[in-house]
């Protein structure tokens, strides 16, 4: 009898879980664990840069919630990054990849910073010609394509497979999700009432809590700000896209400060106020902003926890870096 | 009968080892296991750096043999950094920090680059400001050293705690130092025999095999270099210290390319060419410096092998990080 009831609840609870606009993060299925693994050397590699020095980590960092925590990113020179770096963490969950949602997936995204001349100011060229000397991932290559010269397509292939790894399940919420119902504070249920309620959910649903659609900043009142970015805009020379950004993953946004793609909200309070009103024509007292940025904590997951990676070293042949040639 | 052969040949291995001018790779006794952890998300941590963008692992990279394999390194701004930087791997056994030596140990070496301008460019004044306002931080550093404020005392010797966990034991060579006589080619063995008589071993000694002293560059012919590091003479002013430099360790050697104080040797090969001739006034034939390159190749030992750090995030009173400023 005792066993039935408790199957009774688990049941009902998956199907309120269901009709949750919220759903848990899952562990990536059917991954390639060599491809993965040559793809975590390559994210951790600043040999894919011209300086040497920076690499998709830099930037990512995956020991700060997949972020640099910084306004805008530091690129080759010192460069100063036009736009915030968004968190390589569920970016899988992404319907497109960048702010403006240019690249279609993470592969596709994965060249871009490698021949930024601001990011990273290799070329795909250079980065092969790099690969293709150091002998360990001569090996490595060939192990997961077969025989055949290092193409920069299998490279951003395994760092997109190594980056759909890169997911955070098992947060407070998800456990509460999946039918812990002790998981959550009082406060922390009720902020997700009113995150549901007043209408954020409108834009941050899903298993990311973001990243399915593109949408206006500013959609209720207009955003002020420095940045010049115009977001889809500046692809389709459109007005109607001003502004219009792949909204945010608001997974692990504990660890993501500072916020928005100009990067001008350095607290989550700061970030939950300015959203309200431009996105919903709403303010929220003191104390219902605080029980929103209560529930937004609970979505902090389990972070990556491999062991840092072992680059295999240059061989001969091996293009020098060239950190302060001009 | 088998059994007392046995382990007479273990004694007599013994006994050989410890008549080798090199000694195996040990792990560290008695470290402390929370301070160890603080160190290392520390020494992980670009917030100790004014940019928040440098950590102590950008220039002493632990995918990368303890280095970053550039010539000289990348600092605040994009400076160029006046020396090869040195490997943090088995730093614990030199006897003194830095090249020009001028740090007694790992954690006054560790508060250096914190508040050097073309290094990290924070101040020991902003570094503490900033650990003392991330609350994840307070903890650990209560729990390690009690309650009261951070100090810049207890960050770096938390760092130096972590740095002396990073040896790398159970290299081939010290597989073979510790009796398994299969564990090296008959080339290999050459190469250490050529290592020994040919006189290198008068400098690379020790665990670290190197290390334990400081030595002229050039003691019989003259080292050319653009490099204008003077070596303990920068700090003596005496003309008998020119280019006298800590003797770096050989340990991961394979993996610390390129070679010497300013960086000079892109390869093993290279470097020992020099080597034998400013130091011991010989050249070797071509084969004879395979000989020791093939031996060097056999001190690669375990690299560290820990789960990525995850970071404490920053309190709404944490200084931001400066990356643009001046």
């Amino acid at each position: 009898m005792k066993a039935m009831v408790l199957l009774l609840l688990a049941a009902l609870s998956a199907a309120v879980a269901a009709e949750e606009p919220i759903q848990p993060i899952e562990r990536p299925k059917n991954v390639n664990v060599a491809k993965v693994e040559l793809g975590k050397q390559l994210f951790f590699d600043a040999r894919l840069s011209k300086s040497g020095w920076i690499s998709c980590n830099s930037c990512h960092n995956l020991s700060r919630g997949g972020t640099d925590n910084l306004v805008s990113s530091v690129g080759h020179g010192w460069a100063k990054g036009p736009i915030n770096a968004p968190t390589v963490l569920n970016s899988s969950y992404n319907i497109v990849q960048f702010w403006d949602g240019r690249a279609a997936d993470l592969k596709a995204q994965a060249g871009g910073p490698i021949a930024n001349p601001g990011e990273m100011a290799s070329t795909h060229e250079l980065a092969v010609k790099v690969l293709q000397t150091i002998p360990g991932y001569v090996t490595s290559f060939e192990k997961v394509y077969g025989k055949g010269p290092v193409t920069i397509d299998h490279a951003t292939d395994a760092i997109a497979e190594f980056e759909r790894t890169l997911v955070t399940p098992d947060s407070r919420f998800d456990l509460w999700l999946k039918g812990d119902k002790h998981a959550l504070t009082a406060q922390e249920l009720a902020g997700y009432e009113l995150f549901k309620v007043t209408g954020c959910v409108g834009c941050h649903n899903g298993p990311a809590v973001g990243g399915a659609t593109l949408q206006r900043m500013g959609s209720f009142n207009p955003y002020v700000t420095a940045n010049p970015s115009l977001g889809v805009a500046g692809l389709s020379g459109q007005s109607a896209d001003r502004y219009r950004f792949k909204v945010p993953i608001l997974r692990n946004i504990e660890l993501t400060a500072p916020y928005f793609h100009d990067g001008a909200a350095k607290t989550l309070e700061e970030a939950v106020d300015t959203m309200v009103w431009v996105q919903l024509n709403r303010h929220f007292t003191p104390a219902g902003r605080d029980k929103i940025v209560a529930f937004l904590k609970t979505l902090t997951g389990k972070q990556p926890d491999f062991p840092i990676p072992q680059l295999p070293p240059s061989g001969p042949d091996t293009p020098a870096p060239q950190p302060f040639d001009p």
